[in-house]
């Protein structure tokens, strides 16, 4: 079976590979007239440039961490951890540096497209988001398969129990992914919104003028933020998850397959990294059909696209665990499918509450009537009671895994919601291209086709993003508890220890609880003191630049300082809640292994719930007032209108920074567990 | 040592007498002008109809509570359960009635004593406050140690295990309490806050009259809601807390003594009961503590007062632990003194964080310089993030409890929050006496100084009134964790089964977190749709009834209506939450017991992260609010102050309805398992 271990970095190859063909399908196009070259070459300097100050400070804070754990020396041998996380933090951060490249050159050239017809702007559009999200799943199998192969072949040939140990070490490149992508998704999502709110409240509601209005100075921020924020943080984002789910489910396979006669350990630590390898191929064959021709609507590609990974990955699957896992083939691959169902039900739960079509978002539009108050009170409970479905699904997915292959079916079933993240995030990263473009058509005052256009291509994105949703929090809940699993193995702690009945397992729950509402309270803070220095910025432009409100010709706004506003804001603001995550289960471990358990579950528990919590009543509000712009109980400009704003600026931070970033946190605070494990048995 | 088993019950009769004594106290008070007496008719009319109205339902809901438990016979002999539960349900019932009686009569007699100067009126507001507060003690205890008496001296007489069983049969008086406190809370929850919502949108929104104007027709329902609500809901809440620690005390301590060589288990079992008692003599001191001259702040009486039987109660609690179990005096004193600091300690934060002289609620007010949204983030984050401390000193009480005296320490430790809750509740219970009292001086058009002196004793119970949610929360947390140790013991569940690597307990743990998401939802929607009825007859009202709005002499508003509306509103949309409590645990537990004892777990932590996030965000709303009234940030009719106004009212539902009643919930979740026990053991 020694195929599969160089199969498997072969795919990572091919994807990156795929990624290179579509960048420079997206590069050979034509990026329209030079007003609109002007303006995304303004969106691309502010990302990029804000991109290479991030990644400045997590240099430092990864050599930091590198050294640390280098002078830990986390048992023997394993010196290595460091070396893993500096590999994976910097996969994670070259995916997303490409990734968002080739994003600030497609979003142009789909507007350009978009000038013709529809076909082809959703051609260059997926292509943009292919880029995101095949660098991802490249580098993410390249690199762990790569370290993997590595040290099982050069460095830990003559060890005597060398698959605990090369895992041990290997679990440092989910530390890197992880930490990388707290920092993205946490200065991302701070970005993004203080820029978004920014260039809301004082653009439209206080000067009255147009959404991308070039006159607003902060509407090119707001741009390169659904780039930094949506893309690049959701890239770095999808990247840890992805990582996570594969690394949890191999530390579980040795402990399985050592229960298990006649299996051979080594099988089992590789499958959960073949069968990603082989989603590859499954997302790369699925990005194929993914076209459309003139007048059909584009939701019909991109729904084939995914269900068509989806559907092949099922047909791959089989004879790989067949192949690989003999022994509890059906088991595994049950597994498997409890997974890919449980995402998919998740996904279309996440859209029953928050799609513009349905009851549950219309409601609290018709809620806006009343106020904000209401509207308000009625996206809240909306957001909490959609807890409930999707919890009854998780812990299912746990009970039916746990039954068919013990922990490490929990961590397979988790994998089968991320095998095809290929081309899910491919989906996820178009949607803001075709955001971006809508806001370079706007700008660069194109005819008004132009943007019905890439609205349209932006709202089918919206519904598909919302099942791709489903398929994170599912996972991230699936991979924290694999992740979890593996600390309390690798760290020995005993069913005894872990008892409810034991108080300090206790203590830890409530205190473990308590990090993800005092991390989103922070990530909510953070968001509004930025979004104040920004409204600040943009009030004293129109006031200070003398016939800029009025579109005075020789008038221009200076985009430039609001870029820098963000940036500064962001910057500053993503250091505590991150290395809150980090430091917490460090301190919480060495008080007690058991404490850190219990802390680990609670985290868990209140993260998960705040993560759908948050992430549904953003949605939720964010349609609701969609619903009243296209024409509902008064439309635009009504009371209920206004109302609905209010519930949409609560929603942002809710649903683009604090929810997803909990995701992360969850697994990035097991993953700590997991590498200083070995200090603390 | 029988003594006290006696002296017990002697304390609770003492309380009542206490309670009639202060109720012939109120009733001899002058109730003052006509038109005051008329008024203060239709709100006791209208509290009194809720109140029979809403027994009638939960009646029938206790004979067949009552009827299952008896026919599902609980184990050997325990058929008995019912009978408990029946009598827990009935002393509930009988100390909010007579409490809200008297507080009906204390109100316009408030008002009229109001009008000489504030200490009398201080001294009648008070009298009122401690009837609730004397008959929750006299009766909780009166019924507990009543029933302990019967059955251990009637019934089990010749039983072999005496002991255990009388516990499990006992705990259904806990039960009945829960259950009953669970639908005051829910029922009078929506009840006055579809009332004050609906007032306030109408009235002081749109139609622009002051508070309490008679031309409003929900003005009457809201006084009647401060009763329903604030009065007879906190009243049963607090009853099913008292005897909740209790009961979870007592069970626990047969496990401890069972494990102390030389200790005598009914000691051990009495002792919660004892010290309560006491803690009821203390209580009844440290009402005579409460007087002020002319001038003084009327906030040191209060505190005098409390502080003062806190004080007694420490010195009295020595010696009795020292009588009655010796052989850890300094442990389980070292318990309650624990208790006591750390719920003051959790008092005083909640305090600090919602306090309008404090940084956190005035960086809301700010906040509302730039609209309602950045109100609402700032309130929300606020919420999130005063969770940390209390959280931190909860597990530090559980920590430290268990230290001293295992699981029987913990349950002490929350006793000790619990002890002179008799004088808490007169001080929870004299602030609803004070602001109807000034709703009454308006509505009497008496003079303006009359208001401001019932505004003033208001503002006073408000501080005090949120150190005791301190002691509610914390007491709760503690209490839910007896409970749920003592399901634990009595249904055999071993260590093993409630691992955190056991994968049901992680499935419990999930859902069970998500119980008080969707309680809290269910809640919040009730409390919505039934203002927005009360909305919908405001605004009939104004446009129907001539000359009503311009207060033509003729024109007179239909209150009734308005108290009908709520009445029905409130009894139709208690059902299903509270039903939701009782059901869940029961369908968990026969579906695995493992899973139950995780899903309580999960939760008591979510449990408590939610009621402290809403408690105090719209605790900061509210005096957010009242900042701006006291005439920052341009002060009343300001931008701001809208924008505080809709703050105010989504932390309404969240500080009256959801958040209180969450602390019900988990234990009121805790007893149906401790009671079904047997059935699943």
């Amino acid at each position: 079976m020694d195929m599969f271990l160089y199969l498997t970095p072969a795919f990572g190859a091919v994807a990156l590979l795929f990624a290179l063909n579509r960048a420079r399908f997206v590069s050979r196009q034509d990026a329209g007239t030079e007003r609109m070259v002007e303006i995304a070459a303004a969106i691309r300097e502010g990302a990029m440039a804000f991109l290479r100050r991030e990644y400045s400070v997590l240099a430092v804070f990864a050599v930091v961490v590198a050294v640390l754990l280098y002078v830990a020396n986390l048992g023997g041998g394993t010196e290595l951890v460091g070396l893993s996380f500096l590999i994976g933090a910097l996969c994670s951060a070259v995916a997303g540096w490409f990734g968002m490249r080739v994003a600030t050159a497609a979003n142009v050239r789909t507007a350009n497209a978009a000038r013709t017809s529809i076909a082809p702007a959703l051609r260059v559009a997926f292509a943009g988001g292919s880029v995101m999200g095949m660098s991802v799943v490249g580098l993410g199998i390249l690199g762990l398969s790569g370290l993997f192969l590595f040290y099982t072949r050069v460095v830990f040939v003559e060890s005597a129990e060398p698959l605990g140990q090369v895992l041990q070490v290997l679990a440092g490149f989910s530390l890197g992914a992880s930490s990388i992508a707290l920092f993205a998704r946490v200065g991302g999502g701070i970005y993004t919104k203080s820029a978004d709110v920014g260039a809301d409240l004082v653009g439209k509601v206080e000067a009255g003028i147009p959404e991308d209005d070039p006159r607003n100075p902060a509407v090119i921020a707001d741009n390169v933020g659904d780039n930094v924020g949506d893309v690049c943080g959701m890239g770095a984002d999808l990247f840890e998850s992805y990582v996570g789910a594969i690394i949890g489910g191999m530390v579980l396979g040795v402990a399985f397959a050592e229960n298990l006669p006649g299996a051979e350990p080594l099988h089992y630590v590789m499958l959960p990294m073949v069968l990603a390898g082989f989603g590859i191929a499954a997302s790369i064959l699925g990005t194929f059909l993914v076209r459309t021709r003139e007048g059909a609507n584009p939701q019909t590609a991109l729904n084939l696209g995914t269900l068509g990974a989806g559907v092949l990955m099922l047909a791959i699957a089989w004879p790989v665990i067949g192949m690989l896992t003999p022994e509890v083939q059906g088991a595994l691959y049950g597994c498997l499918v409890t997974g890919l169902i449980v995402g998919a039900a998740i996904g279309l739960i996440t859209e029953y509450y928050t799609s513009d079509a349905r009851k549950p978002a219309q409601a609290v539009a018709q809620a806006s009537n009343t106020g904000s108050a209401t509207n308000i009170i009625a996206g809240l409970a909306l957001g909490m009671r959609s807890t409930a479905l999707p919890l009854l699904l998780i812990a299912a997915a746990i009970t039916i895994g746990y039954e068919l292959a013990g922990l490490y079916g929990i961590a397979l079933a988790g994998l089968g919601m991320l095998a095809t993240v290929g081309i899910q995030l491919a989906v996820d990263a178009y949607g803001p291209i075709a955001d971006n473009a809508g806001g370079i058509a706007e700008m660069s005052e194109l005819p008004a086709e132009v943007r019905q256009r890439t609205d349209k291509l932006d709202a089918v994105g919206n519904t598909t993003a919302a099942i791709g949703k489903g398929f994170a929090i599912g996972s991230a809940a699936l991979a924290a508890m694999a992740l979890m699993s593996a600390f309390q193995q690798q760290a020995g702690v005993g069913a005894l220890g872990l008892s409810l009945g034991n108080p300090v397992i206790l203590a830890g729950l409530l205190i473990g609880g308590m990090v993800p509402f005092l991390f989103s309270s922070i990530a909510m803070q953070a968001v509004g003191e930025a979004a104040f220095d920004m409204i600040k910025e943009v009030r004293r432009q129109f006031r200070e630049i003398p016939g800029l409100l009025e579109g005075a010709p020789g008038a221009k706004a200076d985009n430039a300082r609001c870029v820098d506003i963000a940036t500064a804001a962001a910057l500053r603001r993503m250091v505590a809640p991150g290395l809150m995550a980090v430091l917490i289960p460090v301190v919480a471990g060495f008080i007690d292994k058991n404490f850190l358990a219990g802390l680990l579950a609670g985290a868990l528990v209140s993260g998960v719930l705040l993560a759908i919590f948050m992430a549904n009543a953003g949605g939720a509000w964010d349609n609701a007032k969609k619903y009243i712009e296209g024409g509902q109980h008064g439309g635009k400009g009504s009371e209920a209108h206004k109302a609905a704003v209010v519930g949409d600026t609560v929603g942002d931070p809710f649903k683009d920074t604090a929810g997803p970033a909990i995701n992360i946190l969850i697994k990035l605070m097991s993953v700590v567990a997991l590498v200083i494990a070995p200090l603390i048995r």
